[in-house]
């Protein structure tokens, strides 16, 4: 993983005037410029069809950026340094007649690097790679990056990859998935590999269950057009939740490189039990939110909201008892979940270890908690470890007490956000962190049983309360086998 | 182990003037006294040779005691609750003919428990119990504590064992050893049979070395008459060094009952391979401290301390390498080490845990301290977990982080001093964390070649300057394995 800083290069971002854009690729280019980890000769194009100057540009951007910094981040003086690295160009995509003069603007540089990122809907990343292409600019130093999601099923995810492939050799494919630059999922891998000390817990003989939640309380805001044709099993789970649940299984890699690690995540896509025809009832809920409240508030139901259909029967809420068959995970439950408009914003990754095999002690608590590690990605990064201590004074009574390591507390540097670093690794050709085609084929190929055996069903989506815990089926789910949601929250 | 709060009982002192009963013994019955721990039929009688009306030693005791209570602790109203409870009786142990009146003022009550507590010398043990027996107090009810140092060699010792055991069986003899009264070595046992996450790691296989360090800035103060003859061996390793290995290393007992516990400690201390012949200068340092300096104060050489002979060869440091010849700890090296005068006031327990097998991501620490565990027990009780997580922002590197466990914020009840709670299991009559005859005996079996091996070769102690972490020995004595003590306070 050989990683200069500054390597000059153009990033051409195409969407420049949507959503994360704005939110997050230029906050997160705004903070590489102000730390120094942009080249002085690398200039930043944003693409998008508006009719805008340069200045016009600059100056609107920076109004939406300047609110998705950290409070007083933003500086007059970084910021002038930083706008004299933007350009804007207006452009429409689909059109290959406008691609001549994308290329008259970016100039002919042999051997200079050029990251084209496709914030853009996915059905106009093939004709963007065909288009840069045609005008000479997919060449061995231009880099791909992709966002989800990557197709809709097998069929069509191998068509885009197909499409692409055409143009830009694997190597040069950047899929991003955010999740993979947060810092406590970097640590997930950190921990399971730098320390001697988890290693020989980390199998079905000490460990009780996984649970992975990726709860929201937002409701679908402004994305139902896209939103109720995806549902969150294609928005969330064949993405965001197969890929931390590789990290939390796989087996070590021979080396911490792009290769070397997404082989080892692979073999776990392709070790995941397959649920079709009537597991599919048993080991999935599917759920939809209805109307509720929260802090005072009216929610509406989803099937209310801005381009959804009246009669929808797309998932807001997936459940989902997986189970990994290899040697070091035969047995162990894995439970994802996911959801829309619950009662808490929380990712966690937690990982629930096997109780005692002989009492000792008296517990001086109803359920003791035992032994958890507890990943937590947001809303904060912190990773804790529930232990069972004394409790103090007389007797020998034992009482749960979390060990914790707050990143935010113990590394007084600015945290970077996932996008800062997963952009640096592109810059930088390092494809570690992002998706290899074979990983999000695999994963649509264990996805798409179960969105058949959904719709072969004709079965709705079971409703839940806006600002609940989603459906209780979620909770029978694992109550079957004696377990229970993480929910509360220390 | 049925314990019910509040029986009703005689505590009485011997030794009642001195250090150990001003300091802790009365400090911690008044605790036990205002939390309503002690029954209201419970007395306590302190008696020594002094003089001395019981308003007198009530009035004088008074001022001694507030001094050790944390501060805010004393009350009058609290005090005069606990006087109440508080005689005083002159009484010269050695004169068998005093006992009577001793017999006279506890009364005639079959079926009280007595709590003897011996806070005196040990040449007076013997004397004491025969001299109780003979008025009739050593019946089945009675209970005798003894302090150490128990003898100062395995006859001794054993003498001493005989003698008491004439008068007291083996159940009603508490032999105390303050550290394990201690809630962090408590702990100890809760973290390593409450968890099912540490006992698999808890064994050669995962430990490189285990360190176990008592350190004292003081000198010998005013003991130089006792501590001349004893020397830290005696005084410290002993008892209190070999009680915290037994804890570490001992196998998981059937029943946490003082039966089980102490069968479970005993076949470690017989396990502990011996160190004789030439082996004592392979693998024992013991040291003396010399003239020295620490925040500006001059500080004298051990030989020149009140009561200690000019050519004293008596130990103020020892370092150990000692090894446990079982299936759990075939090849890992337990270092204690013991000593006064030395840089820091430190007690702890570190279990280094091996380094990765194999490393995947680069250091960016020098020496990396990977995986250990820190049971501090001196000068606060806490618990730290170190571990490598991910150095933040860009790339893989790792760096050192702790999960602390501080007891006074995790708990927010006050702690108890290690004799309140080994007060109240004597009066409950339990033994579990009371040392048995045989644990003693096999204690000295093994220290006693040392202390010939010291004798035989007429060495004297190496000298080590006062504030200094001891003599350099002690460092080559674990840099030949690539060991290092653990010294740095982060």
């Amino acid at each position: 993983m050989a990683t200069q800083p500054g390597i000059a290069c153009d990033i051409v971002v195409f969407g420049g005037t949507g959503d994360l854009a704005l939110r997050k690729l230029l906050p997160a280019l705004y903070y590489l410029h102000r730390e120094g980890h942009l080249h002085a000769d690398t200039r930043i194009l944003a693409l998008a069809r508006r009719n805008e100057s340069n200045q016009g540009y600059r100056h609107w951007v920076r109004r939406q950026v300047s609110q998705y910094l950290a409070p007083g981040d933003f500086s007059d003086t970084v910021w002038s340094g930083f706008a004299e690295r933007l350009d804007y160009l207006s452009l429409d995509v689909s059109q290959r007649v406008e691609f001549p003069r994308l290329a008259r603007q970016l100039g002919q540089q042999p051997g200079r690097v050029r990251v084209f990122y496709l914030a853009t809907l996915p059905n106009l990343f093939a004709a963007t790679a065909r288009h840069l292409a045609s005008v000479g600019l997919a060449d061995e130093q231009a880099r791909i990056v992709l966002e989800k999601p990557l197709g809709e099923s097998l069929p069509t995810a191998a068509r885009i990859n197909d499409e692409i492939g055409e143009y830009f050799s694997e190597s040069r494919v950047f899929r991003i998935d955010h999740y993979l630059g947060k810092e406590a999922v970097q640590n997930l891998l950190a921990l399971r590999f730098g320390n001697a000390l988890f290693e020989p817990l980390w199998r079905n003989a000490h460990i009780e269950h996984v649970q992975i939640s990726v709860l929201e309380t937002v409701g679908v805001e402004n994305r139902g057009d896209y939103y109720d044709r995806a549902g969150a099993m294609r928005d969330m789970v064949q993405n965001h939740l197969l890929q931390l649940l590789c990290l939390v299984a796989m087996e070590a890699p021979v080396h911490f490189e792009p290769e070397a690690v997404r082989n080892e995540k692979l073999k776990i896509l392709e070790a995941l039990r397959p649920i079709t025809g009537m597991d599919v009832q048993d080991v999935t809920v599917r759920g939809q939110y209805a109307a509720g409240k929260r802090a005072g508030e009216e929610l509406p139901a989803y099937y209310f909201e801005k381009s959804v259909d009246h009669d929808s029967n797309t998932e807001t809420f997936v459940a989902l008892k997986v189970e990994i068959d290899n040697w070091r995970w035969a047995g162990v439950p894995f439970y994802l979940r996911t959801g829309k408009r619950l009662a808490q914003r929380k990712s966690e990754i937690i990982i629930q270890f096997k109780s005692v095999p002989h009492r000792l002690f008296a517990q001086g608590h109803e359920t003791p908690t035992e032994n958890r590690l507890v990943i937590r990605l947001q809303p904060d990064e912190s990773i804790r470890l529930s232990l069972m201590a004394k409790s103090p004074g007389r007797g020998m009574t034992l009482q749960p007490v979390d060990l914790d390591l707050n990143f935010a507390k113990a590394f007084k540097k600015r945290r970077w956000d996932a996008y800062e670093r997963l952009l640096l690794d592109v810059i930088q050709g390092d494809a570690t962190l992002f998706m290899r085609r074979d990983e999000i084929e695999a994963a649509w190929r264990w996805i798409d049983p179960i969105l058949t055996g959904w719709q072969d069903c004709y079965r709705s989506p079971k409703p839940y309360a806006s600002g609940s815990w989603g459906p209780d089926a979620a909770n029978s789910l694992v109550e079957r086998l004696g377990h229970q949601w993480f929910e509360t929250d220390a």
